[in-house]
């Protein structure tokens, strides 16, 4: 037998380096180090479900429907899971049946999914600046070009993306789809205004360019703030949805949907078979129950009240520890407040200095193909203590201060 | 607002004219019509499984550790699923560390993610003829070349694949890996003898190619019928091993893994984070929990003394039914016969011949890319009852003697 070691030394496949490491899955294990204050991870904070109840659930589901939710199921997924799905859908104004929907191991799937059945090597993708880095790492690694249109606190300029998709048509390239985070965006934690929306949908509508919605935070709106009318109930033939229990349940279960018209429901179905088959039965079956049972809803407004508090504490610290000319958002939601820091070289490695201060967190160069020359930063408060924040944002302080020219 | 149905009637990426309907998943709904014999789905029979237990484990996960369960985990793979692996692994005589493996949603995905990293369009890979329909749709969703070596009795032919390879090469092409499902085969159910696995391995290693192992009825052979060594154990660093929860436990909670030199590992990781971040954790904790168990092993042989009889009640039932000439092979585990069928014109739809006698098969043209002349069909005696299975026989007989020329 030889020493040879086959298939490690040869070359992989030309999108092989598009698989990099996110910053945020990089680092996983330093944000479990103590030592580390962590305002990376966009976690809902599960120590606050009652898991004696959720465990109950399946422990129910699995005693009456056990030999059945164990087996293979329905590639379009469950149907218990569709029907909860058609009625969260519901309360983002968009009617649709089961038969529109889609289930998927997280929205992350349906990411890939999309992707993978509209996008050929060199397709362009336009989102907002910034965006989700996970959402970059699907477009790597299908080989898009993606452009992005920037943000403001109203989301989105529909100007700037009419422009842009104009200048792609203009230099002959193909605009596959626009992508969108419309609720508390990930990571600027800006809302997608009403009227912003309407403007959206109608200069991609006007173009035949496809939207892609993703809207994981439709539900953790902090109090006060239930959803607009989603992309997709403003023009359901032109816009595909992706949604996720994640934010609004527990996203160890990792499932998500895609809602999207028959047609294309099932080819995107076929896609997801060969990759996955289907997502969990049993993570289907126990999300399915838990947002139709009386309970989701107490437990999540008490989440995001907890939300809404914990982005109190951390505005408030930032307020007092940030330098003079530090900007941040203002969240009505979700989980994450993203910074401006005005005096930092370009090229200066923010992840290296927070890492220096005991500190993790996103940095915002991460969330472009093409960084501005003005940084940015991601701070996550969703499930870090007070104590935490008020720390996190100290540090953070002395970082700026040391990285400032 | 347009009319227009932007996305729907644009041209999609140009894989996707590869994704097919599996044969199996396309009857999926005919299956389940009571008026139907379904012998398609190589499902193992979870009513056999003991749901209530199942249930109190499931539960117990949750009471204990259900904040951890919930939330989001580690890309890898859960801890104590990565540890069930290893001592599954030394079961067929692989020594590994949980370094080694990466937790998958079900083995396709295993499939998916390997395929994903090492193919560019128009690579070679090679097979047994024929082959798993559902990794067939795989390497057709990266636009892979399919080679197919013949099986017989003892399992592919390793100097037929020798040719193959040395052609290919000389010609130019490619050959990412070799991908062979060593127990059972699906969809077969022969075993590759421990004399050609090494036979295989070494024509591999040879010519420094990768062997993709897919290997989940290891552990589902007839009373008697312990796994054979595994293609990794006998070469750890030319083949990368898929493994499944799926027939030894229950696919509906969609976990396999990926058992790879770390590098490699790491790698398969950054790919399958960005598809979909992890698998339901609370499927992982579920399955690892009850391999690890002591009622794994009893319950797991009753089933397996089940599948036993039902094959032998099947082919016995053939042996009365099928017209003179007609050949299948005798598996010793597994889920599945394989049925030759002389005198059936090339062209013959034996789908829709089955269809008109309600019976539901996988028509053996489907495992391969070209068909031969000789016709086929894959016959599943793992979840029929005995009735089903004499009465699927019966239909079975009366389809050959319509399509006989």
């Amino acid at each position: 037998m030889t020493d040879a070691r086959p298939g490690l030394h040869r070359p992989f496949a030309r999108r092989e380096t598009e698989f990099r490491p996110s910053p945020v899955r990089a680092v996983f294990e330093l944000a479990m180090d103590p030592a580390y204050v962590s305002l990376a991870g966009g976690n809902p904070d599960t120590g606050l479900l009652p898991t004696a109840e959720v465990a109950d659930l399946s422990a129910q589901l699995l005693r009456e429907r056990g030999a059945e939710i164990l087996q293979y199921g329905s590639g379009a997924g469950a149907d218990a899971l569709r029907e909860a799905v058609v009625h969260l859908m519901a309360q983002t104004g968009s009617a649709v049946s089961g038969a529109d929907v889609l289930a998927t191991t997280g929205s992350q799937m349906g990411l890939d999914l999309v992707t993978k059945l509209f996008c050929d090597p060199g397709d362009v993708v336009i989102a907002e600046g910034p965006t989700y880095v996970g959402a970059m790492g699907v477009f790597g690694s299908y080989e898009v070009d993606l452009r992005q249109v920037p943000v403001d606190d109203a989301g989105m300029d529909p100007d700037q993306l009419a422009g842009v998709l104009d200048a792609e048509r203009a230099a002959g390239r193909t605009v596959r789809f626009v992508y969108v985070i419309p609720h508390h965006q990930n990571p600027s934690g800006v809302t997608l205004t009403a009227e912003r929306r309407r403007r959206v949908v109608e200069v991609c509508a006007a173009r035949d360019v496809l939207v892609l919605e993703d809207d994981p935070y439709a539900f953790v709106g902090f109090p006060g703030n239930d959803p607009l009318p989603s992309l997709h109930s403003l023009h359901p033939e032109g816009v595909v949805h992706l949604g996720s229990m994640s934010k609004l349940f527990a996203p160890g279960l990792r499932v998500g949907w895609i809602v999207a018209p028959p047609e294309l429901r099932a080819r995107l179905q076929l896609a997801g078979e060969a990759v996955d088959i289907h997502p969990s039965a049993l993570s289907q079956e126990v999300a399915a129950a838990w947002v139709t049972g009386p309970r989701w809803r107490p437990v999540l407004d008490a989440q995001r009240a907890v939300y809404a508090e914990r982005c109190r504490v951390l505005l408030d610290a930032l307020g007092r520890e940030m330098p003079p000319g530090v900007h941040w958002t203002e969240p009505s939601g979700g989980f994450f407040t993203w910074l401006t820091l005005p005096g930092v070289p370009p090229g200066t490695d923010l992840l290296g200095a927070a890492i220096e201060q005991r500190l993790v967190l996103v940095p915002g160069d991460a969330c472009f193909v093409d960084p501005p020359p003005t940084r940015h930063v991601r701070l996550a408060f969703s499930s870090g203590s007070d104590a935490d924040l008020i720390e996190g944002a100290r540090r953070l302080g002395a970082m700026v201060r040391a990285v400032q020219a």
